[in-house]
């Protein structure tokens, strides 16, 4: 059969606290507050197309890497899993860099509803980019989806909460001033820094730099000392 | 953001016994008998791409619906689930009229080799047509994939068996003459067939039509009668 070409159009884009790649959870559901929402685009605006969906607790999206789809791909890869260092195939890994910049991500479904001409899927556990466009959704079936003993390989383990996520008094002062319009950032931003997003060579060199990343419409200023990081300031950009 | 296409090519295509869609089962992993291969394309057809795949006991087929994609998509559909009458939304079904035709399917990973320049992966519990374009693989990760409480609404239950499969005189000796070369030949037809492949409308009218199918390439003729379905003869085609 001769390779023919594929052409897809999004149905809609996902809205994130995530604005930078450097701080998205490497997996849908390691970071429950991770919540955000599927807007399905204007040609596909019908309510009616997500009816049923409430039977669900998860979804899959099916989605667009379109924040790497432009660097190609290599037939090799080094995951973070692996320290950076070891090589694997690209099909043997999730990572973006593929033939096809194609992702799934099973993500907990809260409700889906119709805003002003604007039908929208709240969604939790997400692990992906503002912005992202999307492809498809589907149902999680469980019975043919969920298969408890697979094993994983160099994936199997959940990676640990490797740091203790501290707040500087300013911080804290900060996130009070804004706890009414966003009441799960303070544990988003727990969940997302005990991982420790850093690149494994950066972990490695136990490094003293200050990090920034933008959430939401935030930008927060870390530091990282040896197992505990340190929030120093929370600004609304 | 502004809708834009999205151009892929196939990476690989299916080989499965599966020649059409009549017979094919509705989700991965209910027929383990359904044993088949993905075949890496030329262009992709590097062994190197697949390193440490054998250390996941399951894969990600992300793949393109071929069979029925030029017949466009409805917002809603009526699941076979459903008994074929209850409308949902699309995007609440896996049904393989979207928007995108794209499917995924959680498969077993038997094991990877080349062969005279070809790169093939062994599957088995695949639930694929013949030639299925493939556009992408990744490892099935158990801690964020499987989801063993998640609920599945119309879906939640594995479809019952639901007929008792016995075979003629004559297709009992065609089962012994191929058993060399389709030693999985009878598991095959019998795993299919308890589940019931006729359409939600047919089950209803109790029909006594002989049905064919094309299995490898055997034709294979089958008659149900009641919760009985009698296999009349398997002829190689």
């Amino acid at each position: 059969m001769a390779p023919q070409n594929i052409s897809l159009k999004p149905i809609g884009h996902v809205n994130s606290p995530y604005k930078q790649k450097f701080v998205v959870p490497r997996q849908a559901n390691l970071v429950s507050a991770g919540l955000g929402s599927i807007e399905l685009n204007q040609d596909y605006a019908d309510i009616n197309s997500l009816r049923g969906m409430e039977q669900f607790s998860h979804l899959w999206i099916i989605f667009f890497l379109h924040a790497t789809a432009e660097k190609g791909w290599s037939p090799t890869v080094q995951p973070p899993r692996l320290g950076g260092k070891k090589r694997v195939g690209v099909f043997s890994s999730r990572a973006p860099y593929r033939p096809n910049p194609i992702g799934i991500s099973a993500v907990e479904y809260i409700e889906h509803y119709e805003s002003s001409g604007r039908v929208l899927i709240k969604v939790g556990g997400l692990d992906l980019l503002d912005g992202t466009p999307v492809l498809d959704l589907k149902p999680y079936i469980p019975y043919a989806d969920s298969i408890p003993n697979a094993s994983g390989g160099y994936a199997e383990e959940k990676p640990p909460s490797k740091l203790v996520v501290v707040f500087s008094r300013k911080a804290e002062e900060e996130l009070i001033a804004n706890k009414v319009n966003y009441p799960n950032l303070k544990e988003l931003i727990v969940q997302l820094l005990t991982l420790d997003p850093r690149p494994a060579w950066r972990v490695k060199s136990q490094d003293n730099k200050q990090y920034g990343v933008t959430l939401y419409d935030f930008n927060i200023k870390f530091r990282i000392e040896g197992k505990q990081t340190t929030v120093i300031s929370i600004r609304a950009e």
